[in-house]
């Protein structure tokens, strides 16, 4: 049996978008997590500009560093993209017409009317030796000086499904033999981190061969933990045990789920269990909520709608608050989000209803009710609460703070006994 | 006069977590555009993880093709923090005590009732000739070869201080005679990237000083233009000429807007002009349009509430769409589009509504009707209209460009004369 060693390759980023900061990164972290949950690693990720010898320089030397490489951006068919051109020149591999995308290219172009040119010519044009990736998107992957190179377009959407589809595929096949990473993160809601940091101290220091590590998010805390094994017994294993002292000096309580499991997803499940529907009333946050909820697939089984009540006025015609009521207390108040919940209930004839109402800003603040003041209601048959929260941040981060809160006091309530 | 030149740097952002992917290089976004604004360039972005010889090899290498150099990460107190031991060795400076900070640090430390440890010592060390930057938190700077390095922590917040008090301020002092850089992004709709560069193609390939990119979008294209010149006057001057020409080549009717005026503002301000009130009904886009509308500060001006009606039931209840159409047609429909934006309009007696209904997926697709199939209505006084699209992607992908479609659609609705 062949020994099993680390796979290691490198990431070039392509583009002056990013050099100049106009874009974040998006894709080198995207990448970056894929390879490392399939069992790769990067050496190491550079971003250069859409200059040619720039992309050249970088790509050979990485490459000689590496058993794989993998590039993104610089494929379209504009002036700036500098890729093919610097891949063909840095190896000195003609680029070579693709018969099998050319066709593709007509057919498309030619249904929607379109005539051919330069620009699509350019876009059939691949290194000799390379294998088209994907249809319809520029991408391709080729060996070089015997090791496998896969170019993806900057799109991030495209390059998510050549990397899912075809690169990974790729490299498992080529590389059966490698260490298995095993990763879980916990999602720790209500302990600030230093706190989280202080439980678990000395399990960090310990020499378990499980990495700690810390990440912050909006509204909760991550707590991730890294084995690297021979198997995936071996690594799931002491992984395994060290999560389990994490909970207990955590407290079980306060982990909401694991990795990829977000609070909208764990509601689904919970709602699921119980046979309930949800209806949610949003004011400040303006639909941010009821999105997350319907970003996960299958929500309909138990989501059924939502209120975006902006105006007093749509409060009052679709949740039944009552003019006298938003007149004594503001529309930012303990009153109004408990009157929201109960009309959303109501109005809806589901079994839970949440409600948010607040000051997003950067104006409506006043001495009583500074811009970040939110009220979250709930009810439903386990409980009927409203919450007053002090978020802190600009408009954007109030309202995804305000969503994060509605979704925890949910999670708390649904999974009460 | 010293005369101007391109002052062009490198960054190097140091972690296994960013090589892991467990975290997005954000830091790197905010260092590039912090720069670029400031008439600074970079000429390439690297990231290494926790290794010694890896951020030694990366940090000459870069320092020697580069004006000035910024590190990030790797400054903190524990083993993995490799920074410090990398540019002593790499650049052979020794690392000697700040009395300064040391001095600080104990102060800090004592008052928290907290003993001095080896991590505090290791706190306090910085290579021979190195300034401390900033106060209570890792970061310093040093000549390496005659030229400003700068290294800062890898917590975001801190590093944002640190760039915005003490390395811009020291690297402006240090290069006064560099260029303006001037940069615009047009946003086109309704365009193909491909047929873009075909109508800037000489434009892109003229000797005019200002650089044509192309940013591929959501739903959308930008264009960005990207001049540096002696002075703001100049550098302006000629951003102008070129984006005159590049507008009148796409046609001044297909750009909704410049640099971060998105739709969702430009629809606002259209709504503000006409003295009109928005709705939206959403169905597969789960309160995503909604959202979109309501991350805009002042949204309340002209957005009165949407209707989420994600369940059959809520569409009969809250739009008054009949059981007789929905049976007839289907929820995703033209004619439950119209309806429901029909619905919205009168209900919430505004001037202008939006609905969307459709197959997010990844399930309740049919042959007639596939994942992806989308209606969307619109109902004002200009013009009553349902258009039907068919996205590809992802659940979140084709929720994503169904609210951009529906963006555009009112954007192109509301600028009618």
């Amino acid at each position: 049996v062949e020994k099993q060693k680390e796979v290691i390759g490198s990431l070039v980023t392509i583009g002056d978008e990013l050099l100049l900061g106009d874009i974040p990164n998006g894709n080198a972290h995207y990448i970056a997590s894929t390879l490392r949950s399939a069992g790769f690693r990067l050496r190491r990720m550079t971003t250069v500009g859409d200059v040619e010898e720039e992309i050249i320089e970088t790509l050979v030397r990485h490459l000689d560093q590496s058993d794989f490489l993998i590039g993104t951006g610089g494929l379209g068919p504009t002036e700036d993209d500098r890729t093919l051109g610097a891949v063909s020149k840095g190896f000195d591999v003609p680029l070579v017409p693709n018969a099998d995308y050319r066709s593709w290219l007509e057919k498309y172009m030619a249904e929607r009317g379109r005539a051919w040119s330069d620009e699509a010519e350019k876009m059939t044009m691949l290194p000799d030796g390379a294998a088209k990736l994907g249809v319809g998107m520029a991408g391709f992957s080729i060996v070089l000086r015997g090791k496998p190179c896969y170019f993806l377009p900057g799109v991030p959407h495209e390059m998510r499904i050549l990397m899912d589809e075809w690169v990974l595929p790729d490299l498992k096949r080529r590389f059966p033999y490698r260490p298995v990473y095993v990763k879980i993160i916990l999602r720790v809601q209500g302990l600030p981190e230093s706190e989280i940091g202080k439980r678990l101290k000395e399990l960090a220091s310990e020499e378990s061969g499980v990495g700690i590590g810390y990440l912050p998010q909006t509204g909760e805390n991550w707590v991730s933990l890294f084995a690297a094994g021979e198997s995936e017994g071996d690594a799931k294993g002491r992984l395994q045990s060290v999560m389990e002292r994490v909970i207990s000096r955590l407290g079980s309580e306060v982990i909401s789920g694991q990795n990829e499991e977000g609070l909208e997803r764990v509601i689904g499940r919970q709602l699921r269990e119980k046979g309930w529907k949800l209806a949610a009333a949003e004011s400040c946050t303006g639909g941010l909520l009821s999105r997350r909820i319907t970003a996960i697939a299958g929500a309909s089984d138990y989501f059924d709608r939502a209120f975006v009540t902006y105006s007093n006025q749509a409060k009052m015609e679709l949740l039944g608050v009552s003019e006298a009521m938003l007149r004594a207390h503001g529309a930012v108040s303990e009153a109004v989000a408990k009157a929201m919940a109960a009309g959303a209930r109501a109005r809806a004839g589901v079994d839970v209803a949440v409600a948010i109402t607040g000051i997003a800003g950067p104006s409506g603040g006043s001495p009583q009710k500074p811009v970040g003041t939110v009220f979250i209601g709930c009810e439903s048959p386990l409980a009927s609460v409203v919450e007053r929260y002090f978020f802190t941040g600009d408009r954007e981060w109030i309202q995804e703070k305000a969503a994060q809160a509605a979704l925890v006091l949910l999670w708390r309530i649904l999974g009460k006994k």
